[in-house]
Formats: structure tokens, sequence, C-alpha cells
């Protein structure tokens, strides 16, 4: 394809500004994007800085940026928001009541646009690389972006200028139909591919196609500190001991790492570790530079994923030997990448920060101190769920030692005892499998800072006064927050 | 099969104290039983009369009778035990610590016990209506027995001649693989047949045949009460808006109700509902006395679960026209009938029944102020977290109104908001998709009990003073559970 073959066939070409005007005013707008990339740009702010004023629902693939996030909010024109918030002021928002921001799992986010959950779809507003007059190639991100373009009654395109149309070359587009037609998913391997590289479409549903170049906004990981590191270290011998006695994980472990800091320089770690003769396979949402690197050392037999989360570095890196990548990288939809019949096929193992963690193995992953809230829960219960083994990477302290991630109880659920495997922190490994809560409790006091261990014990012996299954003194369950939260 | 053919070919045959003897005192024993049938007896009770003291860890495929949750904990010889607590004594144990009781979620029980999550398995220990040198065929359930079976060095078979040979007939075996080598699983209807009606297994393994006509105990519900009828009536008319809505249930509806009275009660509602032209199809893990009810009315075109955990009445009437219902009825395997990959394809809507549910949407449906396990999580989670639509059904209030079970949170949680759609009590509907935490507060105020809302909505107000996503006032969010414990 050369530059031109962006658009082809008679197209309805037009201003972002006019295209702007053919969404109503109280429209439910869905989008593509996830992982920061791939999401419309022209469009949103056209509508930002349109005089007229809106009350849109938005619902996006995953995290997008501030050009919806930010300037959407500040020209009030959003009043509901989910899957996922991407910026600081979409979090402010969301906390002080000023949008309704509904927190949700990605896996069946399309599957329930689909059905009508969240009532009819007016708008899909999607960026892409190239478009027709019932095709386009997405970009950098594959998301929610067939079903939510199948669901909308019309469909917006931005075509961008600044990504190559040869991201088509990772692209495997199958987006299962709904039940009752609905087939078993026929991919049996996770590099594998059975799509396309391009969504099709009812022509009729194109109503406008906007040009843009602008780019964006790439990631920034902070360096790993010595604490990640260990971490790290800590989970690379957890790895490898399973691996060796796993008989599922002996001659090839697919692993997912959550989107962040944290996640980018715990993939770090798969470089050294041994894992025998077994490969290894990188299963999940996002690719962040981490996957990339370890794809360049020949560490990995391949990386699936729905989103290419990259520094700019990593987006030049990636781009300029895509052909090469695209033998061992794939993005595909959401419903695929984040599936439960493929998390669970693949046996893979789910590797997912968290905010704090509780001596009975509950994650809060969302919400500081229960109320306010962070970014989402994105998909980290779609893996935590349907994973092989899963695992919750923390530091064992927050803000310079003051804080305790392990807490009596957690003030927020976000996965529930039953759903997390093991718990690593910088402290050591606390391996829950099979353990009652009393037991649960010893293990990840054994992973607490050793200043909240003491204060964690007398916690559980108060509980235990009091008898039951799970000890808990209930007047000082939550005393840590609370004071928190009295104090402010 | 005549009789005698319960008993092909060279068996090790003997008696239920000469098995007993094979098990080593500290083994781990995995065993047939789901729903308290099919479960192993005789052998589990010579185990509790033999003079030996034994440190059993003991894995069922879910629930079982006295035999086992009462026998061998009267006898100090059952140390550990998970996914399921079948009896008062099993709880109080658990409750007392003198148990270790791991609470799970049914669904990859038996990928967890195949790959060795739990340590080396010592004994299966199965219940089945008929065995040969290699193979056998299970009774009422299938559980997790064709896992636990490949998974155990050793395994001792109980023939049951209580249970007939016919219940074959309804048998679906069908066993995935462990990752890598699993393949899609290629079941396309909810009472489609991929699988046999025997358990294949390397006949070295088999130490043990014991005969016996020990029957099952069988369940028996209570009738329903006002409550139950008004909650099933709040129901219907949601099935039945849904259903006019959702275009994934225009032609087909896959419904699964949760075990207990509740779960038999609300099933019953199902002869009434309007779903217009669309079939009716039950894909759950246990088949109560209701579900057979709709069947012979007509009302269902099939059935599909693990276990027929039926009343004495509802026994006789299924075996005495058992190739009838083999038409329509199928039993699977819990990986199957439980697994993620089906609930998800077929778009089950999952109805389960909830301890409380706290204004925010998160379900307690295992620990009894948060401290005191009733029976476990069973396959709650696993219909909760996949399906289309997830429907919480819980009567309003308990003991006689003293109590609200719409709380302000719950103090513990076994199912998040992420997963919760829809929450019925007799109050009416909270349809909770697409809201943000204040507005499902609303929505779920609006079905608790009258004398409970203006609390509620006090609470709720006192949070919003602390601002954030989510308002809670910490330091009375456990208020009510808090008080209970500290009056004991």
């Amino acid at each position: 394809m050369n530059e031109r073959s962006r658009f082809e066939g008679s197209l309805p070409e037009m201003s972002a500004e006019a295209a702007a005007e053919q969404i109503p005013d109280d429209a439910t707008v869905v989008t593509s994007g996830f992982g920061s990339v791939g999401y419309p740009k022209a469009v949103p702010l056209a509508i930002a800085d349109s005089d007229k004023q809106r009350s849109l629902t938005v619902i996006t693939g995953g995290s997008v940026g501030e050009e919806i996030d930010t300037k959407l909010i500040e020209s009030g024109d959003m009043t509901r928001r989910f899957p996922y918030l991407g910026t600081q002021t979409a979090r402010d928002a969301a906390n002080a009541g000023e949008i309704e921001f509904h927190d949700r799992n990605i896996s069946q986010l399309a599957d329930e646009v689909r059905s009508g959950q969240f009532g009819s779809i007016d708008v899909a507003l999607v960026e892409a690389v190239a478009v027709g007059e019932d095709w386009l190639i997405p970009g950098p991100c594959l998301g929610q972006t067939p079903g939510y373009v199948e669901a909308a009654d019309e469909l917006i395109v931005e075509v961008n200028r600044s990504q190559p149309i040869d991201l088509r070359l990772i692209h495997d587009i199958y987006c299962p139909s709904l039940p009752p037609h609905r087939e078993p998913i026929p991919l049996d391997s996770p590099i594998g591919r059975i799509g396309k590289e391009h969504i099709s479409f009812d022509p009729d549903k194109l109503t406008a196609v906007v040009e843009t170049d602008r780019r964006d906004s790439t990631y920034n990981f902070r360096d790993p500190t010595e604490t990640d590191r260990t971490i790290a270290a800590n989970l690379g011998a957890f790895l490898s001991d399973e691996t060796d006695r796993n008989p599922a994980l002996a001659e090839s472990v697919r692993i997912q790492f959550g989107v962040g800091s944290l996640g980018n320089a715990l993939s770090g770690t798969l470089a050294d570790i041994d894992i025998g003769d077994s490969e290894l396979v990188y299963y999940g949402e996002v690719i962040q530079d981490g996957i990339l690197d370890l794809l360049d050392e020949g560490r990995l037999a391949g990386a699936s994923a729905t989103s290419l989360a990259l520094t700019q570095e990593g987006q030049d890196r990636f781009i300029a030997n895509i052909e090469e990548y695209s033998d061992d990288v794939v993005l595909r939809p959401s419903l695929i990448s984040n599936g439960a019949e493929l998390i669970e096929r693949f046996g893979v193992i789910a590797v997912n920060s968290a905010l704090e963690v509780d001596i009975y193995g509950h994650i809060n992953s969302t919400h500081i101190d229960g109320t306010h809230v962070i970014n989402g829960v994105g998909g980290s219960g779609d893996f935590n769920r349907n994973a092989l083994v899963t695992v919750a990477a923390l530091p064992s302290s927050a803000r310079d030692g003051d804080i305790s991630r392990v807490v009596p109880m957690v003030p927020h659920v976000d996965h529930t005892e039953h759903d997390i495997d093991v718990v690593v922190t910088e402290q050591g490994v606390a391996d829950l499998r099979g353990r009652s809560p009393r037991e649960k409790a010893d293990e990840l006091i054994s992973v607490a800072h050793p200043s909240f261990r003491d204060k964690l014990c007398n916690y559980v012996e108060r509980g235990q006064q009091y008898g039951g299954h799970v000890p808990q003194a209930l007047e000082t369950s939550l005393s840590w927050p609370q004071r928190r939260q009295q104090s402010e």
C-alpha cells in the first residue's frame, strides 16, 4: 500500500468540526483506544472546542489520552464514562462526582455493548490507519473496536497519518458472534492467527471520515527501584520453582503482566529466570517495552496482546522492524486477548499489581482507602479469575514505609481470596493455595513489611477471641484507612 | 447391561475395611461427589470406624454427605478439607479451627489438582455404578471425577448397587487436556454431546473395588415462602424485560440457578414467564426438583449440569423415566458444566443467592458477619464471573426483619461489584449496569427493606462528606456486624 491508499473509494471526508456536528448532544459514543493508544483525537478536540454543550456517555476500549479524558471533562461535554480512567483530570472528576464512572472488567465489554446492556449505541468513533467504503484497518490497538463498530448506529473514522499502515501486519481480528450463535474460538496457540487485518462494516453506517496526524501520548515508565528489583527476583524464583513442579508448564510458560511501571519492571526479570526447557510466551493485554526487550533478546517465543503501549523509543524501535516482529507478535480484540476461554485454554500465569492485600488474600487494586478511584480494574479481573496460577505482586509498604500494603481488611475488594493464589512482595513469596484463612494470614504476614508484622499478628489474635473461620476483630478491621479518612 | 455387569474382568474386590487399610495415614485423598450425591460412603465409614488415627487431606468434587463431612471429622481422621462444606459438623469444625478449610471455586479445581498445585495426590476414592479393569461408570454426579482419577497415584472404586446403571445414559464425559495441549472444547450447544459414558484409567492404578448399597442422602427443600414467591415474580419480570431487549436472548435463554431452597423456588418461576419465542435451557451445576418440573411441563428445551441433586421423590421420578429424560438432560464434568469457556459461549444468565449485598454491589455469600463460614463459594463465582448477565437474588432482610441484607459494606466479599449486574429482592429489581457507585447505592437502597432505607441513606450522606468515587464513612461501615460480634 502506498500513502494514498489510506483512503479507498468514495468516502464522506470532512473536517473534525463537521464530524463533531453529527454527534447528538446526549449520544452514547463508543470509541477505539486501549493502553492510551489508538484512540480518536481530532473529533473529541472538536467537540471540546465547540460552543455546543453536550452530555455524552463515552465508552472507550480501555485507557485513552487527554483528548478524551481531560478535554471533554474540562469542556463539560462528557458526563458518563466507562470502563477506565486515563488521566488525572478524569480521576478527579470521578472522585468529585462530576462524572458518573462505571468501573468494568474488560473481557466482556464488547459483548455487553453489542447485547444492548448499556442501551443503544449512537456513534462509534474509531481511529484507523486506513479506510474504505466498508472496511477499516485499526492502528496500534484493537481493544473493543470490532464489537463497537458492529453495535453502533453510525461510524466516524479518524485516519491517523502518524501511524504506519504496516501495523496491519500484526493484527489478527476475529470477533466471535453473540450467543446463541457463538462458536468455539479456534485459536490453539497463543500466537496463532485466526482472523483478518481489517474490520468490515455496513457501508451505510459510515457518516464521516476525518484525517489527522496527531500522535498518541506515549508511555514513560519510571526506572525500576531497588524494591521493584527485589520483587522481580522473588517472582523469578517462584516462577522457576513452579515451572519445575507444575506439569502444565513443562513445555510452555504463558505469562501475563499488568500495565504500569511495576509490570514493566517485572517483565524484565524474565530475561534471567531458569524455566528449564520450557518456552516462554507472553499472553496479555498490552505490550510494554520490557516485552520488546525480551523479544529482541530471543527470550520470548512470542507475544499476544490487544495494544502496543510503548515509550517513544519503543514505538520507534517496533515500527522500524515491524515485518520481523510480525512473525511473533499479534494484536487481538480484547474479547480474545482477555477472553476467559483463551486464558484458561492456554494456562496463563497472571501477574498483576495491587494497591494492597489483606491477610486473608483479598486484593484492592482500584480505590485508595476504599473511596478514591485511581484508574479502574482494567483487565486484571479477566486474568486473575481464569488464569492457571494467579499472582499479585506489590511492595509491602507505601509512602516511604509509613503505610502497610498488607492490611487486616481491604476497604474495597477487586479480586477475592478465591482467585488469588500467590502474593509476592520484596519480603518474599506467600503461596496461598490449599491454605485456610488462618494459614493464609501466617503466609501473608510473613511477606508484610517487618515494621507492621506485630500489629497484623495482634489483629489476628484479637479476631480469634471471637471464633470463626476467618478471624476478624471488626471494631478495628478498617482502623488504618479510617484514621486517614478522619484526619483529612 | 444386566446386574452382574457392574463388575467386569479381574478386579481387586475387597471389603471397605481392607480398602481403607491401603490409604496412608497422611494421604491426600480426592473423591467423587457433588451436590451431596455420588460420593464414596463405605470406605470413609471404614476409615472413621478403624482404630488407626489418620490426618487426611480430603478434596471432594463439591458437596458430600455425612459419611465424609461428619464421620471423618468426629473420628478426627480428616484435618484438611476443600472445596466445600457439606454438613453442620464440618462447618462447626472449620469455624472452630479444628480442620483447615480452603474455600475454592469449582470450575478449575480438577485442573489445579492435575497440575500439582495442591501437592501429590495419593488416592482417588470414587463411587461408580459399574467398573471394569480400566474403566468406570460414575453415578448421579460427574463433578471432578475424571480429572481426579487422572491425577491420583491409586484408585479405589465403590460400586453402589442402589444407583441404577442407566445413569450412564445422561453422562457426557469429556475431560480437556492440561495446557499446553488443551484444545477448544467442541461443545456448540448447551445440551450437545461430545464425550463418553465412562472414565478410562490406567489399570495399574486400581487397587481396590468395594461393593456397597448405601444410598445418598437426598435433598429436602423447604416450601417456598411468600418472600420467595415475590422474589421469583420480580426475577420473572426482569427476565421477561431482558429477553425483550437483549438480542443475545432472542432465540434462546440459557439460565443457571444456584443450589438451595431459594434457587429451587426461583426455578419454579420459569414456568410462567413470558420470553416470547425464545427457547429456555438450563445450563448449571445441579439439577434440582424445580428443573425436573419444568422439563415435565415441556417448558425447558433441555438441562445440563454436573449433578442430580434431587429429593427422594425427584430421584424416583427421574430414574423411572431416565430413557426419556436422557434426550434432553446431560451431566458433564465440572470443568465443562462450570467452565468459563462454555458459560461465556452460551451467554448464560446466572442467578445465585447471597447472604448480603452492599450498597455498591459487592456480595457476601459465604461468611456470616465476615467470620463464620456456611458452606463455601461453590460454583457461584464461576457463573457470576463469566455469565452474560449476572443476577443476585436474596430476601431484603433476615431473622424476621431484624437484620438488613442490604448493608453499607459487606464484611466478606465473594463476588465484586465488577461482576454483579442485577440484584433482585422481594422489594424490586436493582439494575446496576453502567451505573456509578453513587447510582448503584440509589438503586440498591430502593430494593432494601423499607425499615432500613433511612439508615442506608444516612450512611451514604455521611460518606459523601469525605469525598471520593465510593462514599464510605469508614468508622461505621461495619457497625452492624461489629455490634453482633461484640454482643456475643
